[in-house]
């Protein structure tokens, strides 16, 4: 088997310009497909927001990790859904990420987390919203997608698809998830965020009057939030029969409202995978970050999803990332469009030199509009994942224009 | 001013038929128009689900005190978006709906509401989900909405747009909406279906040992499920300017896990509102009800929005039940798909006789696999309204046919 990687060396992107390669080396990937190999490939990443380069080497350290982890479980067998699973869970674990251990916390200084999961063959969907002690929300979302896979519960009733707040806690105690105390998912560097922006509110509040206040709310530039807050993380993965999964993971906003549900429990805002049909040539697969309240109201992830089906993958999230996110009427009273995706999609080919090699060919990109998005990936034949900060080009405005690169990868396996 | 409504009087439909009506009077709207009379018009549900004789006067009664509620707020010059809410208190106040008082009990026998709203004109969204302890949920959904068109919190903060749980209470609390006693909320009868469900589950969970719960729970039949439980409530508007608003509000399904969000609290899939606009030549409206699950893994609400823009409203709507409800590819497993919607949609046409009168010409229908569906709609111009209980025919199978219905309305107002 064989497959061909050629993405972006860390160099500055050019918005509205792909940097996606397609060389291939047939030769190579039919003799590495004739092994036997189980194939598969994940992207990951560590969010759209604000990446200092002072940090830039732990951002990476973490999506390096999470592709590593996806690989392995790959190439244990285990299917898409899984690899994504275990992806998030080495995501979440790390302080340096908006998810799980380290996740902003909210108004009250608590952390309550959104994490959801989409299985592109079955197309169930699990998803927990505003859930606090537990250390991987991925994992909660997961069992609520394989037990809703299981059928009706007793006396026929129908199982929950998404679980919030401390129904969703008890829901995954009952399963057999351990609680994590609340104390220990907070970090030194998330306390401290929360007592800055504390002071920040505190006093933004207090020197203004209600209506001077009022009027600020209309005015207020997007850039007096920490856009360094927003790294919801996120992966894809296809698998060796090419089924595709997707997750996402957040603590959400810093400072939101207690209760606040953001893209990342959202049905079609935070995450989608769809295996390829009757009607879809494709199989696809999405994972979104940024601000919340945007992607949910444009449901980026599901249009980026839908868009892929076109003939060229490049231009249709291009399309969609200037048409449907920075220029949607869902969002015309907003002046500044902060969020990023990951996407991939991935047809099925029979190599003319080996009839019995179906090979599955994998384009992925990653677009933005924040400053920087930090992305990952690895097929199961790398030694090691490759790691990329995306940033906007200088001069460019976060909110109102994009960064758009990707690449190719081509999988081979034998044809049961 | 005129309108007119032709409607089904109560009488059986057959599936796959529509009984529109569009017979038009131009001379009376003409005259009634040039009166200078606000004009709008709302369709309402008290759910998809089943509806017994026995009860069909509290239904309907329901149904038409909404409809009162919602024109006198339209006559008063309200826009669609109050319109809708105070329809929807009207049905969430009714005991013999499943929304606010007397709602399904959870599974811990506490009450936990889900309730959303969306505004055409600004395409802005307000939703909670397993609320408590407060008696109007869509007050809360309305309010959310408001608030986020004020623009940004202090320090740069986005407003929320989907609030849970504690967190949603307190929030209700901070902006003046009361809170009621959870004891308040629940009813001799939701409180009677809440036990016989509970001996019904323990039942089955003792009689069966482990592994036969598991092979049944495969087998287990959708009847076993109380349909009559499925009655969620909603309404759609449209105002005197032309604008949109739909609204829906759910206790959810009978003994849900706590912190279980259904269908109600989803975006594209409780309720769906949206003008007209450069794309779309018609403004639509649309609101759910049924198996959460089933409409939330559809995004049935906004399926119906899109599919609205074609041609033939009822044509489309019926391809839409059809193909991407009944038989979706995100509910494959499913043998019974339990679900119903209302839906509108509304162009302007100036009329010939008069060039200084713009009408609105509203087509609305409501279609449902379900048993029956209950529902009800006026006019400013009605005196009272009228109501109906939609039935499947004899013989058909509720889950895998559906009944379609619906009518015109033509309101015209003076320009501006």
């Amino acid at each position: 088997m064989e497959k061909r990687i050629d993405a972006p060396e860390v160099q500055q992107p050019l918005p509205f310009q792909s940097v996606a390669a397609s060389a291939e080396d047939k030769e190579c990937e039919t003799d590495a497909a004739k092994n036997g190999k189980a194939v598969g490939f994940v992207l990951v990443h560590a969010g759209a927001g604000y990446h200092s380069e002072s940090k830039a080497k732990e951002y990476k350290h973490a999506c390096k990790r999470a592709c590593q982890k996806a690989i392995e479980k790959l190439k244990a067998g285990a299917l898409a859904v899984d690899a994504v699973t275990a992806a998030l869970v080495e995501l979440e674990d790390s302080p340096f990420t908006n998810a799980g251990m380290g996740s902003n916390l909210n108004l009250s200084g608590e952390i309550e987390c959104d994490a959801s999961i989409m299985e592109g063959k079955s197309l169930h969907f699990g998803a927990v919203g505003a859930l606090g002690g537990i250390k991987n929300p991925v994992l909660v979302a997961n069992r609520l997608l394989s037990e809703s896979q299981k059928g009706k519960l007793s006396a026929g009733r129908i199982p929950p698809c998404f679980l919030v707040g401390r129904g969703a806690y008890q829901w995954a105690l009952d399963h057999g998830i351990p609680p994590c105390p609340s104390d220990k998912m907070a970090t030194k560097f998330s306390l401290s965020a929360y007592k800055r922006n504390k002071r920040k509110m505190e006093l933004a509040e207090k020197v203004e009057t209600e209506f001077i206040q009022t009027k600020r709310r209309r005015q207020s530039s997007e850039n007096e939030n920490d856009s360094g807050s927003l790294d919801t993380v996120g992966a894809i993965v296809i698998d060796h029969e090419g089924n595709v999964a997707a997750a996402v993971s957040s603590g959400g906003l810093a400072m939101k409202h207690p209760g606040r549900i953001g893209q990342a429990a959202h049905y079609g805002c935070g995450c989608w995978a769809e295996n390829s049909g009757n009607v879809n040539p494709y199989s696809t697969a999405v994972s979104t970050s940024g601000c919340g309240e945007h992607l949910v109201r444009t449901m980026l992830a599901r249009e980026c999803s839908i868009a892929l089906q076109s003939e060229d993958a490049h231009h249709a999230l291009l399309e969609t990332m200037q048409n449907k996110f920075i220029s949607s009427p869902f969002l015309a009273s907003e002046d500044c469009v902060l969020g990023g995706v990951i996407v991939l999609r991935c047809c099925r080919c029979t190599l003319e030199s080996s009839q019995d090699i179906q090979a599955f060919l994998v384009e992925f990109l990653w677009s933005h509009t924040t400053e920087s998005m930090c992305v990952g990936y690895m097929s199961a034949q790398d030694g090691k994942a490759k790691t990329h900060i995306s940033r906007l080009p200088p001069g460019a405005v976060a909110g109102q224009s994009l960064a758009i690169e990707g690449g190719v990868c081509r999988l081979g396996s034998p044809i049961n």
